[in-house]
C-alpha cells in the first residue's frame, strides 16, 4: 500500500517526482472520453520507468494464444487492447540536451494533478538541466468529452536563466508496441505518414483485424503569449510525422505550444474518409484557443457530474476516492455505442486484454442504471444480445448442443478469448450474471418489453446451457454440477459450487417466468420466438425438474451454504491467524497450496447473498458472512465492495468502512501493488455499489426503491441523485436518516428518517 | 490405427514408400545404443514430411518455460532433449538433380527394415529420377553397441541406365533445431568446423547448459567393390563439414560409400579432449570394413538377446511386437551410467522433453530387474538418490519444510521441469512410485543393505512430504488429501484420490518398517542417518496416526474403492456405449467435458491393485476391475499393460490378449496416431510386464518367485529367462503349465503344471 497521492475533494495530486511511482501515476492520471484514452505519460522524452499508452475504443488485435499445454477448446487468439498512435509527443532540446526529467541536474518543483471536475491533467515543473539551463514547464491536456475525437495539449516553456537555442519537436508516432504482446510482434501496419504545414497525419491498420486509425495534428505557437509565425520544419518519417520549431530563447521568455490532435478510426468512418475527417477535426479545432476548447469539455463533464456526483461531507479521503471511481468509469464508458463495453483497465493500461468480463453485468450495470439514461444500461444488455450467436458457438466448441449458450470469460466480439481451462471452461457462473443483469434491468426500469424484444432469447439459451451442464447423480438422487470454478478463483474444478448451482437454478426459474410473461403480454411475439428458438415444450418440464431437485450443499450445524461439496474437509483458519509474510497468498504460495487452503479470493457464497438478498433471512446472512468473511483474503479488486455491502446490512460499521476504503482507494493507494498496469475500472463500479447499496441501503422490491442509510461515523452526510423508473431522485442522508426529493415529479416530496423508506413508483 | 508394417519375427519391415507414413517409420526404425540414437531419416535429401533427429544421451537444454498464465511455483525452464549434429547426411546429385525420393519420377522398388537381432537398419530402393536416370540405392547403418560412440553407414549407388556425372556429398551438419523449441531458438553454438582429408569434424556447445558435443567423420569409397582413391573435395561451412566426391558413373557401376562417425561429448570427456577422441574413434574405425564393425555390434546385441529375449510360438504379430519393445528399451537404456534414465521417447523423438518420469519406477524397473544385472536397477534407484536434494528443493518451492521431498514430474537434474499446475503440483502420487521402487528392488534382489546405504533417506523424505500434505478433516475425523491428480489425468484437482491416499499411507508404513530394519541390522548407520536427517521421534508417531486414520473412499454397495470422493456423482457410462466419433476423447472433447465425465485415461484405482495385489482378495480385484475397466478409454500408453495383467489374473483371456496387442503394437500399429513424434519407450516396459506378470503370472512373495501361466489360446508356448536373486531361470510355458530351469544352480530343476509354482530362493 502506498500513500503519496495528496488528498483533495476534486483533484488527484502528486507533488514530488519519484521515479518508482511514475507508472502508478501514469495510470491514475489517465484521461479518456469513452472513445479514446491516454495514460499520463510525459509529453517530452522520458527515460525512467514508463508504460506509454494511447488507446482507441474497440480497436483490438487477436494476438496468437500462448499456452503451456494446449487443451481442446482453447481459443486461437487473445484479443488485445491496442497501444495506438502516440499523439502527445513533444520533444524539447535545449542547447543540444533533451529535456528528460529522469536525467536533469536539479528538480526545483514538480507538481501534477488530475482535476476530475474539469477532466484536466496538468503539470508544472521547474528543473535545471545538466547544461545548467533552468526551465519551467507548464502543461495541460484533455481528451474532449465535447468532441470525442479531439485531444488538446497546451505546453509552455519558460527560461529561468538560459539564453540560447531551443527546439520543440511536436509529433505523431505510430511506431508503437504492446507491452503484453505474446510474441513481441508489432500489431500495426503503418500506411501513411504526411508532414506538411498545417497537415500532419499518420495512419495505420491493425494486422489481421484490419482496423484503421488515422491521427491528424496541428500546432500553434505563442511567444510570450502572442501568436508567433516563425516557419517550422515538417518531417515525415516512415511511421512518424513531426513539426519542429527552432529558436533562440532568452531568460524570462515563455514559449507556448498548443497541440491539437484528431483521432478517427474505421470503427466510425469509411476507410477512405478517415484522413479527411481527422484533418478536418484538427483544422477546425485549431481555430480555437486551448481555453475555448477546454470550456466545451468542462461543460460536458459538468453535465455528467450534475447527475452522477456523490457528495460525502466530513471525509476528504472517501470523497476523493468515490469521485475518482465515478470519473474513471465515465472516462471509460459513456454508453453511447452498443459495440463498446467496459474493459477491466479501461484506457489506463493493457493488462487482461479483451474488453468484456462478467464484471460488466455483476458490478457495472447498476451504476449506469442509476446514473444515466436507461438506454445506456440497455446498450450494455444489447451488446450481449448481439453476441448470442457467438455464445452458442462457444458452447458448441465445448460439446453443448441445441442452442445452449456459454458467454465468454473475456471477449471483444463474443468469441471466447481466455485460455486457462479452469477459468475458460469452468468459471461458467458468468452465464448467471448475464441473466441476472436482464432481471436487474427490468426490475429497475420496469421495461418488461425488453424480454420479448431481446431478453428471452438470451435467457433461454443460457437455461439450455445449465440444463445440459448439470447431471443426475444416482447416489444423491439430485442434480449435481461437477467441475466448475466459482467466483472464488482460489478453488478450481470443484463440484457443486453453491453459488453456481444456485444461480443456475434461479436462471431456469426466471426463464420460465419470463416465457410466461412474454406469452401473457405478447402472444404473437411469443409464438414467433418459440419458433425461432425451436423451443420444445419438454424443455421447461426438464428445467422444472432440475429446479426442484438441484443439490445445494449446506451444513446444518453451522447454518451455512457450502462453497462446494467438500469445503469442510479443509482446515479452517482465519486470515487473521496467517503470518503477514504469507500475504498476499497469490504472490507467496504455490497454486496447489492456495487451492487446498480455505482462503477465499472474493465473495462466492456471499456473492449469491448479495444478488439474492431477499431469498435469505438475516440470520442466514449473518452466519454465512461470519463464516466466510474471516477466511477471505480479498485478493480480487471485486471482493471488498460486496463484503462492504453485506457488512453495512449487518450493521458492522467498522468492517463496512474498512471494506469501502479498500475498494474506493484500491488504485489511489495501490493496495494490490499493480496500479502501474492500469486502474481497476470495473471494480470502481463496486465502490459506487458499496455506497449506494451498502451505506445507502438501497433496495428494489417489486416496483419500489428504498433506502436505509447506515453511514460511517466519519461522514456528516451523503448525498447523490438516482434515476429510478420515471423518477429522478435527490437523496440526502445523514446517519440513520434520509431525505428524498423527487426531482421529476410535479412537486417535491420529502420522506424523513425511515429505516425502510419506500418511494412508490409514481411518487 | 495403421497396419502397414510387415509382420516378421525379428524384423520391422516397410515395403512401400508412402510419404504420410514416413515420420512414423522414422520413429519405428530408430537406432540407438543407450548413449546416442538416430531416427530413421534418409541419408540423402528428402523434401517430404520428416522429423530429422540425432540425439546424445544426457545432453539437454533448459528451454524457457512457455505458459499461458503463470502460477507461483512453475519452473523457469523445461528441459529439452536436443536434436544434435546430423551425422548421417549423404547428398547425391545426378546430372545436377538431387536424389530425393519425394521428387523422383518412378519408384520401382522400396524396402526398409530394422533387423532387431542385429540392430541393423537397411534400405533398398530403385528409382528413376526426373532426368530419367535410374538408380538403385542400398544402405545399411547402425550405432554400435560395441563402441557406443560410433555410428557407421554403408551407402551404395548403382546406375541402372545412367551414364554421366554424379556427386556424393557426405557431411556432418550442426545447423539443427528442435521441432519443439518454445521460442524458435537454436540451442547450439557451433564452435568448430574442420574439413581436411581424413579429418572432418564439427563441434558445438549448448547454450546455457554448456554441454559440448564433437563429431568426427571419415569416408571410404569403393568402386564396384574395390577401394578407390580418387581425390575428394573438403569443404568447411560455418556449421558443417563435408567431403565431396565427383565422378562419372556408367550403367552397371556401383559406388559404395562407407561413412564412419565418432560422437563424443563433455558428458564423458574433458572439453579439450572431445575433438581428439572423436577423431581417434573414426580414424580407428576406418581401418575396418562395415561388416567387420557390424560383427562386433551384432555380438553385443546377441549377448543382450541371450538374456532378455522372449519367445512366443504361434503368433508372429505378438512375437514381433515383444521383440520390438525389448529392442527399443535396450536401445534407450543399457544401465551403465547412473546419470542417465529412460526418456519417454528414448532416442526416437523429442516430445515430452526431459528424461525421467515416474514411468521409470512404475513400469521400467521390473524389466531391468529381471533381465539385467542388478546394478542396472540399482543405478536407476541411485539416480533418484542423487536427486534427493533437488526433490527437497522442489517441495520447498511449494511450501513444504523440514526435509520433505517431492520428486519431479519430469526432470533432467532432479529439478522439476513441468509447468501445468494440475500435474506439476498435484500429480504427487509419483512420490509413491519412487518409494515403491525401493521396496520392489529389495524384495526382488534381497539386497536389504540398500536401505541403509541409500534407500532410507529417500523414504523418510517422501514420508515427510505425505505427512505434511494430508490434513485432518474435523468433519470426517480422518486425514484427507485435497487437491491432487491421480494416475488418471482425466480427473484433476480431486479430493482423496484413493490411489494417492493408499500409496501415501503405504509409504509411511513402509518407511517405519525400513527404519526398524536399519536399526536392527546396523545400529551405527541408524544413528548416523537419524542425525543426518534430523529425525525426531515424534515423526513416526504422527505417521502412525495418519496410517491409522487415513480416509480411503469406497462404496460398500458396489464393493469398490472410489477413484475419488465424488466419483459416484458422475454419470457412469461404459466406453462401449460411446459413439465412435467421440474417440479418442482427448482429441474430440474439451477438457472440462473430459474431467467431469467418468472416463478414465489409465489405471488409477487399478494401479493400486496392480502394485499391492496381495493386499486385496480376488473378489475385490474382480469388482474393481469390472467397475473401472469398462469406463477406461486407455488413452495413455501406460494403460493397457496394467489392465492386461489384471485381466490375466482374473482369467479374462480375451481381454488380456486385446490389451496385450494394444500395448505391444501401440507404436507398430500407431494406435494413438502419434508414433510420428517418437515411440512410447516407457510403455514398452509395460508390454514386458503384461507378458511376464500377466500371462506368465509372475509373483514375488517374501523371497520366492512364482509363475502361474495363463497364455492366450493363440500361443503355443512362451519362454524367457529371468534373473531372480542368485538364480538365472529359464522359464518355458504352455497353456496352464510351466517348466522352470534354474540355470545358475548346481543342477536343473523342473517344476511342472502348477498354478502357483514356487521356486525357493536357493533352488
Amino acid at each position: 500500500m502506498k500513500d503519496y497521492i495528496i488528498k483533495d475533494e476534486w483533484k488527484i495530486i502528486e507533488d514530488k517526482y519519484v521515479a518508482e511511482h511514475n507508472q502508478i501515476t501514469e495510470s491514475l492520471l489517465s484521461i479518456g472520453n469513452g472513445k479514446m484514452g491516454q495514460r499520463a505519460n510525459y509529453e517530452e522524452q522520458y527515460s525512467g520507468p514508463s508504460l506509454r499508452g494511447s488507446y482507441v475504443a474497440g480497436v483490438y488485435y487477436p494476438d496468437k494464444t500462448r499456452v503451456g499445454w494446449w487443451k481442446n477448446g482453447y481459443p486461437e487468439y487473445f484479443a488485445k487492447v491496442l497501444n495506438s498512435c502516440n499523439w502527445i509527443g513533444i520533444d524539447i532540446t535545449v542547447d543540444g540536451e533533451p529535456l528528460d526529467i529522469a536525467k536533469v541536474k536539479v528538480i526545483h518543483e514538480f507538481y501534477r494533478e488530475l482535476d476530475m471536475k474539469q477532466g484536466l491533467l496538468s503539470r508544472r515543473m521547474d528543473v535545471t538541466l545538466q547544461n545548467d539551463a533552468r526551465l519551467s514547464i507548464d502543461s495541460r491536456r484533455f481528451v474532449s468529452m465535447h468532441n470525442d475525437e479531439l485531444g488538446v495539449i497546451e505546453y509552455s516553456i519558460t527560461s529561468k536563466n538560459y539564453n540560447g537555442p531551443i527546439t520543440i519537436d511536436s509529433y505523431l508516432d505510430f511506431d508503437v508496441v504492446n507491452q503484453d504482446s505474446n510474441y513481441d510482434e508489432q500489431f500495426w501496419n503503418v500506411e501513411q505518414s504526411m508532414a506538411e504545414t498545417g497537415n500532419h497525419y499518420v495512419q495505420a491498420s491493425t494486422k489481421k483485424t484490419n482496423y484503421t486509425v488515422g491521427v491528424g495534428m496541428e500546432n500553434r505557437i505563442l511567444w510570450n503569449g502572442k501568436p508567433h509565425n516563425q516557419s517550422t520544419e515538417q518531417i515525415a518519417h516512415p511511421k512518424k510525422s513531426s513539426e519542429k520549431f527552432s529558436h533562440h530563447i532568452s531568460e524570462g521568455d515563455t514559449i507556448t505550444l498548443c497541440k491539437y490532435a484528431g483521432i478517427t478510426s474505421s470503427m466510425n468512418y469509411e476507410v477512405n474518409n478517415i484522413k479527411s475527417k481527422a484533418l478536418q477535426i484538427v483544422n477546425h479545432a485549431a481555430n480555437y484557443t486551448f481555453d475555448e476548447l477546454l470550456a466545451n469539455h468542462v461543460r460536458a463533464w459538468s453535465d455528467i457530474w450534475e447527475m452522477c456526483d456523490i457528495k460525502i461531507e466530513g471525509d476528504v479521503s472517501a470523497q476523493q476516492a468515490i469521485r475518482f471511481n465515478i470519473f474513471q468509469l465515465y472516462q471509460t464508458y459513456t454508453g453511447q455505442d452498443d459495440r463498446l463495453n467496459i474493459g477491466p483497465k479501461g484506457f489506463t493500461g493493457e493488462k487482461y486484454g479483451g474488453s468484456t468480463y462478467w464484471d460488466t453485468e455483476a458490478y457495472c450495470l447498476p451504476f449506469y442504471l442509476s446514473t444515466a439514461d436507461e438506454t445506456v444500461a440497455k446498450n450494455l444488455l444489447i451488446y450481449r444480445y448481439k453476441h448470442l450467436d457467438k455464445a452458442i458457438e462457444n458452447a458448441e466448441k465445448l460439446g453443448f448442443t441445441c442452442g445452449a449458450a456459454l458467454y465468454p470469460m473475456v471477449t471483444m466480439t463474443g468469441e471466447e478469448c481466455h485460455n486457462e481451462w479452469e477459468i475458460t471452461f469452468e468459471e461458467i457462473h458468468r452465464n448467471g450474471a448475464i441473466a441476472y443483469a436482464i432481471y436487474d434491468y427490468i426490475r429497475y426500469t420496469g421495461d418488461k418489453s425488453y424480454l420479448s424484444e431481446y431478453g428471452l432469447e438470451v435467457l433461454v439459451a443460457i437455461s439450455r446451457f445449465w440444463a445440459q451442464r448439470v447431471n443426475w447423480s444416482q447416489r444423491r438422487e439430485q442434480y449435481v454440477m461437477l467441475g466448475v470454478t466459482g467466483p472464488n478463483e482460489y478453488e478450481n474444478n470443484v463440484n457443486n459450487n453453491w453459488y453456481t448451482n444456485y444461480i443456475a437454478s434461479w436462471c431456469l426459474q426466471y426463464t420460465m417466468e419470463a416465457i410466461s410473461l412474454v406469452k401473457e403480454e405478447n402472444i404473437d411475439r411469443y409464438h414467433e420466438l418459440m419458433k425461432k428458438m425451436d423451443f420444445a415444450t419438454g424443455e421447461t418440464k426438464k428445467w422444472q425438474h432440475i429446479v426442484d431437485n438441484m443439490y445445494l450443499p449446506q451444513d446444518d450445524t453451522l447454518g451455512i451454504c457450502l462453497q462446494q461439496d467438500n469445503f469442510l474437509d479443509k482446515e479452517i483458519i482465519p486470515v487473521a491467524d496467517l503470518d503477514k509474510k504469507h500475504r498476499p497468498i497469490n504472490q507467496n504460495w504455490s497454486w496447489d497450496r492456495i487451492l487446498r487452503s480455505c482462503f477465499i479470493k472474493q465473495a462466492d457464497v456471499l456473492q449469491g447473498f448479495y444478488f439474492f438478498e431477499d431469498h435469505f433471512d438475516e440470520d442466514a446472512h449473518r452466519k454465512n458472512y461470519e463464516f466466510y468473511e474471516p477466511i477471505t483474503v480479498h485478493e480480487s479488486s471485486l471482493s471488498p465492495c460486496v463484503h462492504g455491502i453485506l457488512a453495512s446490512k449487518l450493521d458492522m460499521e467498522d468492517k463496512a468502512y474498512e471494506m469501502y476504503l479498500r475498494t474506493a482507494r484500491l488504485d489511489l493507494d495501490d493496495y494490490n501493488n499493480d496500479t502501474e498496469d492500469g486502474c481497476h475500472i470495473t471494480s470502481m463500479a463496486g465502490t459506487w455499489l458499496a455506497i449506494i447499496k451498502g451505506f445507502g441501503g438501497q433496495r428494489i422490491i417489486d416496483d419500489k426503491i428504498s433506502f436505509a442509510p447506515n453511514l460511517p461515523s466519519q461522514w456528516n452526510s451523503l448525498s447523490f441523485k438516482i434515476k429510478f423508473r420515471e423518477n429522478l431522485l435527490q437523496v440526502n442522508m445523514k446517519m440513520d436518516s434520509s431525505e428524498i426529493i423527487n426531482l421529476a415529479g410535479p412537486q417535491l416530496e420529502i420522506i424523513h428518517n425511515g429505516n425502510n423508506i419506500i418511494l412508490p413508483k409514481t411518487a
